[in-house]
């Protein structure tokens, strides 16, 4: 575990990515975020041994093994990973949940399989709907309920990426060695790591996971009468300068990442005056679907003084990202305006 | 030093990436590779102490901090650099260097500011045509002559890039610690590292750096003769599978890259028939200019036998990679279309 990544949690494994590490493009292996419900495995599987079921609603149940896997189509894609709970401590009214600031986002560039070669391959049945995904991490506590999620076979079959590289590396251990789902777009919480079976259903998986968290639901409401979390909504984030920190009056970059889930960002706004009036940042580094975009705004403060600044993006689909979000009673999805209070000081 | 890298010679450092480290669009960087004149520090220098002295022809002289450099507009650009040697070792008539097989490359995610930022900052003088750089690593051999480079002002003033970052790492040491130089789409020779002064000149910087080596000449010539090398040709390599390997009866994956300095990957054709035909591959993961496309083609071995696998680039700009590089003395800039030796056996 780096030393730089603040752990929320160490049973189950649940870390935050650093803010200075947010200032990248791309996120080191090594300090990107980790969110867990089980227990990571004690050590990497072999390969030679490993197989990949895939069964349910299939003509042709497959056990993969990983050298199956390597031969199918190669699939490389940038995808920015959120876990669904990021900023929720950030809530005015508290929701129940790890207390994440902003630093439970990440973004790698990942190599793998499309999850629709291997479907292909098995064979859909008529009345196939959904996708779940099982690994071989071990559940903690004593319900020992299985982290299983399911999908709906729309995703699956276009935008689901089985991967097992990330950024150069072959996946490594804490982050689904050796096989982890990507729902690209998607929050964390279906993007199963450890991958060991993967059924075809009739409809969504029903267990834990997925009735009673990841959905979002008011307080006092039954949790299944709320929607399943999927994909990221519009957010941005300020990973510069750092909330309450002193300025000396000089143009000051305003930076952080703007993402959409499956969609683009088209602009990025920035306020410094607390939401009042915005002025457009400049877009910076690569763009790819998936991947968020990085942001800068040169700001030359006029006068000493205290400011608020805010960032604000919008994305292709002209979504912008609400001044405060929904609430719900787990938190999920926080992607409301965040304030930084700066002061500035003359210069001496 | 990362044990899977083929260390060619410790002092300078001279390794290359591994063949395995190719697959992936993102080169990490524990195994890019590695090209030294000079030694490399033994130690990261204080960013408090350190500082970038911009001279030479400029208005006004600059000792440039680091929080100065991270004040600047930020720039990001994925740009894959290449050795001007790498292949060498591939001439079928023997050249002088590093015996480079393949592996003198890699791809990253750098992070920094633009060049043309910080001699704006400086203020060009009307005679202003070279900008040369020089690092703080310590020369090599009796001879104790500095490596000091120098690219033309027009492409310092459009797209080089002074790096503190790399694939979301602070700049490694070894790698540059805390600041190189990217000529973007140059190769290796023109990217500076550990630097620590920049100096604009009327003409191209002398040296031997400049009029010895990095320069594409014949024997029996005189070294300064020959063009310096600058950008990187259009070029592909095949990764997978491996020069020798027995493969079986089945579809194989015939992956590699292909990259071509400052154009764009246009396609990439496969021959399985020592060039007589030729077939396109799909080209996969994330296209940005500067930055290696990956490619793929499936192909289906009619029966057993041996063969004989090539791959032949072309760049936006119909240029496409020859057969045989020309050669040189130096061997620099071998693009030469390789053959894989394959044999395909019926499996059972």
């Amino acid at each position: 575990m780096n030393e730089k990544m603040r752990v929320m949690t160490d049973r189950p494994l649940n870390a935050e990515t650093p803010l200075e590490s947010l200032r990248s493009w791309i996120t080191d292996n090594d300090v990107f975020f980790k969110r867990n419900q089980g227990q990571i495995p004690q050590k990497p599987v072999s390969l030679s041994d490993w197989r990949l079921q895939v069964d349910g609603l299939v003509n042709l149940k497959l056990a993969t093994t990983f050298e199956d896997l390597r031969r199918l189509p190669r699939a490389v894609v940038a995808d920015t990973l959120e876990c669904s709970g990021n900023s929720r401590s950030l809530l005015k009214k508290k929701a129940s949940g790890n207390p994440w600031t902003v630093g439970g986002v990440g973004n790698a560039v990942w190599g793998g399989i499309w999850l629709r070669d291997l479907l292909e391959k098995a064979g859909l049945k008529a009345d196939a709907r959904h996708v779940s995904f099982e690994g071989f991490d071990q559940p903690l506590g004593s319900a020992g309920i299985k982290f299983i999620r399911s999908i709906p076979i729309e995703k699956a079959m276009s935008s689901t990426l089985l991967a097992y590289e990330m950024n150069g590396q072959p996946l490594p251990l804490e982050h689904g060695h050796p096989l982890r789902a990507l729902a690209l777009g998607w929050t964390g919480a279906s993007c199963v790591k450890w991958l060991k079976r993967i059924t075809v259903l009739d409809k969504p998986f029903e267990g834990f996971f997925m009735d009673r968290v990841y959905r979002v639901f008011q307080k006092g409401e039954d949790s299944k009468s709320g929607q399943v979390v999927t994909d990221i909504e519009i957010k941005s984030i300020i990973v510069e300068p750092a909330d309450g920190q002193t300025l000396s009056i000089q143009t000051v970059p305003i930076r952080g990442a703007a993402y959409a889930g499956e969609e683009g960002i088209k602009k990025v706004d920035v306020s410094v005056d607390g939401g009042s009036t915005w002025h457009p940042a400049d877009l910076v580094g690569p763009e790819q679907l998936y991947a968020w975009r990085h942001w800068e705004y040169r700001w030359k403060p006029p006068a000493a003084g205290d400011y608020t600044i805010m960032s604000r993006a919008t994305d292709t689909k002209d979504q912008m990202q609400p001044m405060q979000a929904n609430w719900n009673s787990l938190g999920y999805g926080n992607n409301g305006i965040t304030e930084h209070a700066v002061t500035v000081h003359i210069n001496g």
